[in-house]
């Protein structure tokens, strides 16, 4: 009987390496999905960490190469800092296990190349946590532009702005604004646009906080994409907005336009004589996309089960090219193709 | 340590009496509060009903009374067509049970009664199932006007249409327009206003379907409200809306006006040569009102906890009693007091 | 030579009764359509009015009468105090003028009908300023229900409120919310639903000004209608609203809803910590309603030639009819058919 | 007494250069302005201009130097084709006229200053036709900018498309997107900045029709501008939108975002089953700046009469070398400072 078969399948052991924010909300969405995964661990190695997986009743590690191979665990999400990833998700793959991986999956080509190849020899899937594709409004843009909603795709246009800088310290190690924030742009642009990016400028400057360009990094980034397929698109970053959370799309093409506007918290309006007031939007990544990243790891679980990937490795790869080539072409005040970033590294 | 303390508060055993779509959903939303709530068991007589519940693993019983007097039943969700929910209530309270009883709590007055004394008499608490008090957009509409927002009101707005009308034989049973329908709109109005209606008026057809004349009931009618503050409201229902559930309020006021909007599927539009395109709003109830379902049950737990009822017996029983006012009011196309209604009937 | 013959058809010879705030709106629009109309003179009986009249350079008159007999004079626009209408509407006609004039076209059926009957006898045009006919979003709107973009009509909702109460002096004069207010309405809600109105209840109170109680007034009131084609409407109407003239309307129907909302002053808003905020409607009716007094005119210039009247004499009469019925079922707090006031009055 | 000599104040006269569509736009408006205007002529060289003005009762000459020197002539409107913009410019200021000219100025910078040169010489006021300065919407963005609204600006984004691909044979003799199209836009963007733009990227192709690359133009273009002030910006032109004339401005700063949506060409809209549709955007750029047209006349006059000039000569010849600078960036891909472009031509 397929109905009862189907409920029987076993749930997908699941490791979480890094048990902070990301590790934590993941750990949330997993619970909700009882009858898909089975957390069996998280490893981390904060007293904090270890505190808030006793307090939720989840078995804390502080191995995580222990853990990863335990023989309950089946895919691994690591949600560790980034300069953990690659040695994570590599032998995890190695042991066979399923990897879902927080962007940046590298922070270099070499690192990334070395994933994806783990990956592939294992025969193991390898997601990119490219949260926004998995975002309601995005997929249903997205949808409807390959249903050939614009026909020819012209130009692509992406806001994305913070409600406020992240501390100094935290951007001084970032990677910049392009690898931190702008890099899941870049991703969305190829999601959305369905054609890779191949040449990119791009113009900003430290006009939120000069401190930042203390640290050789911009605030407010304008990186303008040339695709494969002819069309141009733009990316407006900026590490502040009071009014909240901004991230809107538009495609826009021979037959007409596509645009994606911001959720709001809610519909509720004032009419006075001042005007008409709205809330303020969204003001958190977890408030805006919470829904998205619980569909994201139902779509790792499609994708255990054979389905395409939503985020491949070599999605996240190309994201982290793109975002090479946006640095070197502010620094140098001139377009970069990504033939430049990407030679030398094998593909 | 407080934190500690309360997390081992235990769970609010439940038991749910009726294990339909409404049974069920809320079984879910159960679920998803397991630190809250503990599902003991559900009863009903249907085998559609007893095949769900061994689906998903929930104990299952086909003698209600039995179920409630477990000990470790300490709330009763009553989720069974209308006719039962007076008896069941009632056994449930005396048994000392906390009631949360989907409306209408009666079809009669009398018998509304006879559940608020049972309640009152056995110190539990008897919470009437009207989402729409549990609606993000409505609950942030009413505090603001509780705020000032608009200062004195004069003008409630509330327009409330079903996406098409449910089967002929399901209306026949229904009560009609005013009970089955508009009487979240009665008990959305009194909330809003936070004030009682005192007069009721009504206009309407049977203008969708001659059928639903036949049955002595119309599909489309206007009910104009007067509150004991003074001001007026005035709500518009439909059995259909080809574009969607569509649910709106507006609150005029001295200073200005307060409106909730309907929720959107998406916020993606399409510009093309014939204009600008959205889509349709929420379609179904449970969309649009899925929040609503669960953060009322939040607020049952709440109540039990100590807290004020979001929606009381006794809101349960005005509604219903506008419900009446306004079905006399169409019939002999004159205005209608409450009083007429409510006197005669222990208030 | 056709465009040669039509450059050279004389314009209309027009008169001005009353040069009021609306006779000098209309005096404007005219010579701005100095190949249409050729405005003879102006008639009133104040200084202000002849002063103005001399500012402008046109050739006023204290004595109505001389003036419309000029022989030049085509057409005559009667925007004289609604007292005078029915005898200048009257003698103009008789003296074979075509003639415009304000709402209400007089305050008695009975005065009414000799108007209608000196424009039948004389084969004049007899046009009503319902200006709201004339707005692009009405009009827009009506053209698309004729079209059957909403199929068989449901129900039909306006909302219309002023930005602030005029004087209690004012108001005193004005023949009620319903014959002064309303009554733009209920033509609307005729042309829009394209029929009659047959039945009619209203709620209401002074809710804005007690005072205005006093003058035996409201400065609220819903009124709800039955059309002859089955469907139903309500309008809410209010003498304050701080966010300015509030003006909409939706037609919902079998196929969808029609809705006209509100013209704004600017597009422009602003998003900061507080919120979305964009600039109150316009405030002012002749900034409302600007293009569509102007596009009255060239609907009289049009009926003039030939074609069919914008609103009738029979659409004014019909309009104060309504606004009678209203003031009775306020009143009585009962439903009041169209017949019971027409009855007795030559139809 | 004041009121009576500001209405004797006499007319300006004009003289209308080249009666094609602008030149005919702006002859309505003068005449809409006859208290302030007086139209003494126009001067073109084709038989369908001199029709044009006969059946508008207009004064025609071919010989546009005979009319200039009219001694009733005391401003020119330049409407004739660019290359005749600097000749007709600099001989009426050189006779004392104040000259009003279509953009661009000139196709070259030194052209430019010569007319800069002519009319400072003669103390004449020499107005650029940017009517985006005096549409509605951007003139309150901007005031709203300079009052503070959003504090210090970080980034400013322009969008502007239009409906459809003008004639191949019209835009190889344009100048390009840039010259022709985006200029309108980088006056705007100094405009709403309030700084001028100091570095220029671009990015582009010809997506919507490759005949246009053939003519060594492009179709679609993002230029990224820095501003002196630190702020940076991003222009995206289209040559093609479906859905009508697309002119949106957003402000992003410090304290929020301003943002000038699209007018509409109504405020109907149709929800059905399938969604809310609205109606397509204005289509033509008289339609959309229609009251802008108008608007910079009221400027002109008020110039004249000593005020501050609406858009200067210098801000026409700013954004001049604005798009020679995104020229030059679009070919060489790479970054182009003013000063490039700037150097070797007197400032």
């Amino acid at each position: 009987m397929t109905g009862a078969s189907e409920r029987v399948r076993p749930a997908i052991g699941v490791a979480i390496l890094g048990f902070g924010r990301m590790g934590q909300l993941h750990a949330g969405n997993l619970d909700a999905r009882r009858e898909t995964f089975h957390l069996v661990g998280v490893a981390d190695v904060t007293a904090a960490a270890a505190a808030e997986a006793g307090a939720r009743g989840i078995e804390f590690s502080d191995d995580w190469r222990t853990l990863i191979h335990r023989p309950t665990v089946d895919a691994v999400l690591v949600c560790s800092p980034s300069p953990m990833h690659a040695e994570q998700a590599i032998e995890a793959a190695q042991a066979g296990r399923h990897v879902f991986c927080e962007k940046p999956l590298d922070t270099t080509l070499a690192g990334i190349d070395r994933m994806l190849q783990a990956a592939d020899g294992a025969g193991v899937v390898l997601q990119t946590g490219f949260n926004r594709r998995a975002d309601r409004n995005f997929e249903a843009l997205r949808n409807r532009a390959r249903h050939g909603d614009v026909g020819k795709p012209y130009l692509l246009r992406i806001t994305s702005r913070d409600p406020a800088p992240q501390a100094l310290e935290y951007l001084r190690g970032s990677g910049g604004i392009f690898l931190d924030m702008a890099i899941h742009d870049f991703d969305l642009a190829r999601y959305l646009m369905g054609s890779d990016i191949v040449a990119v400028s791009a113009t900003g400057g430290a006009i939120v906080d000069p401190e930042i360009a203390e640290i050789g990094d911009v605030d407010t980034a304008i990186t303008t994409l040339t695709f494969a397929n002819g069309a141009v698109g733009v990316i407006d970053n900026c590490r502040k907005a009071t009014y909240g959370y901004d991230q809107r799309v538009e495609l826009h093409g021979e037959k007409g336009m596509l645009a994606a506007d911001n959720e709001v918290s809610t519909t509720v309006s004032l009419s006075d004589e001042s005007g008409l007031h709205r809330p303020p939007l969204p003001n958190f990544f977890l408030d805006r996309y919470g829904d998205a990243y619980a569909r994201e790891l139902d779509a790792f679980a499609a994708a255990i089960g054979g389905a395409e990937v939503l985020a491949s490795g070599r999605d996240g790869r190309q994201a982290v090219a793109v975002a090479f080539a946006a640095k070197r072409a502010l620094d140098e005040r001139r377009t970069v193709r990504l033939a430049e970033i990407l030679e030398g590294s094998p593909s």
